[in-house]
């Protein structure tokens, strides 16, 4: 969050109240989300949402995790999440504008992001699902040209400042993915998305379990769950965004996202 | 490098000298190779090489990078440079052992590692040469079946504690890759890859230039070049590390990584 007397993290009980942190990302690498209403302090509801983890450690995205996603680009029903990471540097906040070439074919995927509250390796489901730290949104734009130039799709994914999260982070007492949210996306106002996490292949806590056996996840890490059918590049013809346009994601219990793309700044 | 009186960054002038940091990941954010002669300290002869670098910011590993190797997988040669990342926690010091479950298939990758030092965003290759801090070796210990399950190699290349680096950093005025370097792979004494970085298809210089396009390469990030033919999984019948292996990889003008794998731990 920003405030007119700078960064700090902060909880919403009645109105924003700042946390002992500069940011969510330093909040967590100390704290607990469960240690939020014991630390809360004074009220900063002038507070504007800002990037709401500036610096992860890990982000790791899993992509063909909706069914009908994995059908419009015609791939089977996976045994195994397919998964790449990308870099802190990617992400920016939940209302900046996305600067990209004029010259690439850009695309949206709006995702649930889950964040990691715990230390966590070789993690049952069980471990996984009580080290999670709360649910965002992320919007996990691609360079579909670049993407697809090889083999390993890390290229197209990790554009420094070009994958919005936020705006805030919500526990997982308020909301339950298993449930079912739905994930939408819409592109200057028209719905390109909508998706609803009840049917995620691989659920949050699958995710984090799996992606522990090799790797370890920390507080703070962001591990982003896939997009539902209806990207760009599925389009008849093949669709993408350019300067101007508005990309909404927006996630019932969470909030929302709106970028502006800028191209050739 | 450990000494007796604890970690210290050291540059070599007949004999280690303490650098004022705790670590080359630190002294990169902070000084460049070239102050390195100005600043070095009191003797440190003592000294043991450990992880070279611990906290890079930034680890991106270039795939399909030697004609050779590109042949024994059955590919084409590329138009762009295969990319993906791994995390700053696969990287270990030049003498660590490697602990792996003893049910997966883990392979050798012999490769040259590039490590930035100067920001670089949008780079030429000009730009990029003048901003290599120098040269060392890795091997992308790799586990096969986990690279294979689906389309993205990550979760094959990502386990924590499984890529050694080191032992020292050789700056670009002792070493040049273009004018061709040997990178060596040893499994237990019985060489089993042999490529010169003269080969290449994509040079250092050409690498940290595409990368810098869309992501922003800092002071200590590493950047690793590809592994030449000769891996175990090309082998027939193909043929993986186990229990009790010593894999040594080795670059002239660099020296070598001794590191012992151990399964089941």
């Amino acid at each position: 969050m920003t405030t007119p007397g700078g960064s700090t993290a902060a909880a919403w009980r009645d109105g924003w109240r700042r946390l002992p942190a500069s940011d969510l990302s330093a909040y967590l690498r100390v704290h607990t989300t469960a240690d939020a209403h014991a630390l809360a302090g004074d009220d900063v509801s002038d507070a504007v949402p800002t990037l709401l983890l500036p610096s992860p450690g890990k982000v790791i995205c899993c992509g063909l995790n909706y069914g009908d996603h994995i059908a419009e680009t015609g791939r089977e029903r996976p045994t195994y999440p397919t998964l790449f990471a990308k870099f802190a540097d990617t992400l920016i906040g939940p209302d900046d504008t996305i600067d990209l070439p004029a010259d690439v074919e850009t695309d949206w995927e709006a995702e649930l992001a889950v964040v990691v509250g715990a230390e966590l390796r070789n993690a049952t489901q069980t471990e996984a699902q009580a080290g999670i730290a709360g649910y965002t949104i992320a919007n996990d734009i691609s360079i579909r040209d670049w993407q697809r130039r090889t083999l390993q799709w890390f290229q197209g994914k990790a554009w420094d400042a070009t994958t919005p999260l936020g705006p805030v982070l919500v526990t997982p007492d308020e909301i339950d993915p298993k449930d079912g949210v739905e994930v939408v996306c819409r592109v200057n106002g028209i719905e390109r998305q909508r998706g609803n996490t009840r049917t995620l292949v691989f659920d949050c806590p699958a995710l984090l379990s799996y992606i522990s056996t090799f790797t370890t996840l920390r507080p703070g890490d962001v591990v982003l769950t896939g997009t539902p059918g209806g990207v760009g590049m599925a389009m008849d013809p093949p669709t993408y965004l350019t300067g101007g346009d508005t990309v909404e994601t927006e996630i019932d219990g969470i909030g929302m996202l709106t970028n502006h793309i800028r191209t050739g700044a």
